[in-house]
């Protein structure tokens, strides 16, 4: 998606440790419009699939799949990354590893939001090892849900999360994806 | 707003210690066109105010948020509760208890984001007693930035959040406002 990879090269800063920072529009900073661009171009590549629940994980995927989630018509869940005294009685659980914040999270959903009957689209917004929808799949994947597929913003397609999802048959939607990036300099494939 | 109110009746679960689970629409599954009606309304309610930026608090704030930037066309920055690989360098930080979550928060905001121009609308899902919202004012004065007002989905009335706020001058909208509640019964204001 060209807008996207231009925000990209304009304002987003790789810094070393492979970290691509574009908290200026992305993830701390919002562009809501870009989003709502983004969420149109998702519903454009999956048009024609059942989807009926976009699900993704706090904290920097549910602005994007909230935008995304009105051009599909559809609600959004996301998995919390910590039991609070809102999320309270049985939960599905699994690990997602993060690549950005260096740590392994168990995320969880509530089993009264995701349902056999559902047809899950996940969203995100980096896709770098694949921990956290390799976590989402596993949420997906207890309770019976059907996960139609992912679209994420960023692919990091140099690191092999999105490689090893499309080889488990999860179709992968990345709206921009760099194939190498060093300070200074950002390849798209 | 009729829209939400009907929604927390029809929804929401009293659970014992003040504590208001709208999870199946607000904070955990989240209805979006819900949030698109919902920024509507703070759209209708401070149109003629210079407002830049939505200033939230992840994550129940961020879909919230979203919508309602859309409405007035204006980006969403939203304070962090913890330093990740992805926040670097200069931050605002202040503390935010939690009802919610038992806990007290330190939130930031990179220093990039927050700017003595910024004419800030602060958006949450709850106010209770205040903690968050509180939280991000005083991100706002580190910043010399303009607090234009706050609007809160749900205010829980009996506790002295809104009240402490608004004698301090905040204007605050609260789109549902639950003057008591207790398991099975809830009465708005």
């Amino acid at each position: 998606m060209r807008e996207l990879e231009e925000r990209i090269r304009r304002e987003g800063i790789v810094e070393d440790g492979d970290v691509l920072k574009v908290d200026a529009f992305l993830n701390h900073q919002m562009d809501v419009a870009l989003f709502e661009a983004m969420g149109r171009e998702w519903a454009r590549l999956f048009a024609g699939e059942e989807i009926n629940k976009l699900l993704t994980i706090e904290a920097s995927g549910i602005g994007i799949a909230c935008l995304a989630a009105r051009q599909f018509g559809v609600p959004v869940v996301f998995a919390k990354k910590s039991r609070t005294r809102n999320i309270s009685g049985d939960v599905y659980q699994a690990e997602a590893p993060s690549f950005t914040h260096g740590t392994v999270n168990t995320v969880m959903v509530s089993k009264r939001f995701l349902l056999p009957t559902d047809r899950l689209l996940l969203i995100d917004d980096f896709l770098a090892n694949g921990g956290a929808l390799e976590g989402l799949i596993a949420l997906a994947d207890q309770a019976g849900a059907t996960v139609v597929g992912a679209g994420v913003a960023i692919e990091k397609a140099f690191q092999p999360g999105g490689d090893r999802l499309r080889a488990r048959g999860v179709r992968v939607e990345a709206l921009a994806r760099i194939k190498a990036m060093s300070p200074g300099h950002i390849e798209f494939c």
